[in-house]
């Protein structure tokens, strides 16, 4: 038994859940999910924060709950905001609604944003925090977290290999060392991000087109920025540079450098080649990794990192896993840096 | 749930996990576990195949049992054998402590020892094969089976490496790469297996001694034979040669070669490097994978295979994955070659 009977975590696990939807469509708005409860504790709404300048995911809740909010309580994965931006506050939609009760995961650590839950007590609303606050923080809204509380996007490595740990043969051929429903997944993730980012090496290697594809080949509503890395010129006709999705080239080696270039995001995903990687694990800039491992041994081909400079074992970089799970033939491993407060 | 509730069932799964303590010690003969139960269906004596010369499973079982064995059942994980070796026929045994019912999950491959079921049928006791078949065959018994069936011992590649594939840094450190919990792992399989095997190049540059040790650094009781493979020799005052354990020298760059000067030996480890480990892989002879995956980034140094030839993807060399397990930090994947009638 994993799942809990309390009616208030199986709200908020619910709210998570609808906060999927909104992971790459909120950006730079946090992917928040809501549930609005009846005062009988039934579902009346569920909602995800809409495109910039669309409603937040309370009022998309509000909304779809109407009069039965009246009494009810509000389930929210983030504390409701307070300040008027494009929207109006939700603090002040909960109250016109009539809840009664407002729980929520994580507090806004937005300065701008943060104030709805003072706001809703001083009103005489019932308001709980920390409810399942580490599934929050793990869930969609991890990356929007990371970058509130680094100033960077969070940077995802993500790579396919073998066992023996290459990324392609030698003449480059690298179709199909994963099967179909982990290439779905990488699709999957990329529409979900808002940039994917290689080196020049790879695109004058492989010509990658990096968008995020459908099964049926169609591209996906949503297309991350293509960033490609590196001091060579891309030529003219390279498919990176076609109309599918915007591209961004970034003149430099110093990864510092390429995440303030992209300060303006929030979830980025490396992809390679093993040449950038390497560079970007070196500097202790990979937050994250997602890793592909195929039941496939080559034995030959460039591996999936370069060029770190360790020399001794000492020297090697350490990751603890965060989950496994089996994509048809192949394992995806999730993993983050082992950082010297893990030891 | 997935434990049956079959008495017969739990008897079988039973005698499963009893043979695990022969695996290693019944060489040449097969690792067998054996269940007796009494009239009412109570487990009345459990017992697993001991060295060359001691006692069968049902024999060992029957022994515990006693008297209670009269009007019960023998559950075995393979028929029972019905010639007269260094020990008396089994199938007698079981007639003698009257049991009335004898259920067995494989039958005996072995011409000279099969034919058990046959004889208790004659007898008037009621015989049942085949009971939980899958299991039994991919437990202890396995590399037995392998053996009789190809006639060559069961090789399985075993390698502790990183993320991206690496079983050294650059200066041949590797402790720990794994951690301890998968180093515990490697010395416990050494125990039970018949054989290690190594190129020249990992004594050269290693000096590796590739016993089996205990947590607290003593010796297992049950070494395998080590085995060092190559043209070149080895230097006098090698570890590998000590008196800890046997060693083979087998001098020759040919992988059937290697086979064939173990074909005495059932159950083989092939532990590196990366040069020999390719050689393997590509003459075929690669019955199973062992690999644990450490949650580590090197970037540079060895990788866990090289020489194979591969120069192109549809060259790759596939296998399915029969299991994935965390072993502390570490994850332990195990696969078996795709062949073609898996396709
Ligand atoms: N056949 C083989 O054995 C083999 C081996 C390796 C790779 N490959 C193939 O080559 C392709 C690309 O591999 P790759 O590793 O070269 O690709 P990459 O990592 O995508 O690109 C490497 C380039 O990134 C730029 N870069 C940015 N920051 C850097 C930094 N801090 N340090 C060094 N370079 C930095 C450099 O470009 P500028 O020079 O433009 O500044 C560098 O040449 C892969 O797709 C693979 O298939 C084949
Ligand atoms: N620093 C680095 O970059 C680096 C790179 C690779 C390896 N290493 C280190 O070197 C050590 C050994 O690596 P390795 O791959 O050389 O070791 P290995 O696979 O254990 O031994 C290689 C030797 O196996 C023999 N052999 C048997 N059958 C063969 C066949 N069919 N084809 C080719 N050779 C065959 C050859 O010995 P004979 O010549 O005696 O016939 C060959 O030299 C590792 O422990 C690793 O730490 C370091």
């Amino acid at each position: 038994m994993t799942g809990s009977l309390d009616p208030i975590d199986a709200a908020m696990r619910r709210a998570i859940e609808a906060s999927v939807a909104a992971r790459g469509v909120s950006t730079p708005n946090p992917p928040v999910g809501a549930v609005v409860l009846d005062r009988d504790g039934l579902v009346a709404g569920v909602g995800a924060t809409a495109a910039p300048g669309g409603p937040h995911a309370e009022v998309v809740a509000l909304a779809q709950a109407g009069e039965r909010a009246r009494g009810g309580t509000a389930v929210v994965t983030l504390e409701p905001c307070d300040h008027t931006g494009r929207t109006g506050p939700c603090s002040q939609a909960l109250l016109r609604a009539g809840v009664v009760r407002v729980v929520h995961a994580l507090g806004d650590p937005n300065p701008l944003a943060a104030g709805g839950a003072e706001t809703l007590r001083r009103a005489g609303v019932e308001v709980r925090s920390g409810v399942l606050a580490d599934l929050a923080a793990a869930g969609p809204m991890r990356a929007w977290l990371h970058r509130q509380r680094t100033g960077r996007p969070m940077l995802t490595w993500k790579y396919a290999a073998t066992l023996d740990g290459r990324t392609a043969a030698p003449d480059s051929t690298s179709r199909w060392i994963t099967g179909e429903i982990a290439r779905a997944h990488v699709h999957a993730e990329r529409a979900r991000v808002d940039a994917v980012v290689v080196g020049t090496g790879t695109v004058l290697a492989d010509d990658p087109v990096l968008t995020a594809r459908l099964p049926d080949g169609s591209l996906a509503a949503h297309q991350p920025v293509r960033v490609v890395v590196g001091l060579r010129d891309i030529p003219a006709g390279s498919r990176i540079l076609d109309d599918s999705a915007p591209t961004r080239i970034v003149r430099t080696r110093d990864p510092l450098a390429v995440t303030a270039a992209l300060a303006d995001l929030t979830d980025v995903v490396l992809e390679g080649g093993s040449t950038l990687t390497g560079a970007f694990l070196s500097a202790g800039l990979v937050d994250r990794v997602t890793a592909y491992i195929a039941p496939v041994v080559l034995g030959e081909g460039p591996t999936a990192v370069r060029g770190t400079g360790v020399g001794t074992i000492a020297e090697a970089m350490r990751f603890r896993r965060e989950s496994v799970e089996a994509l048809g033939d192949d394992l995806l491993v999730q993993l983050a840096p082992l950082r010297s407060s893990d030891h």
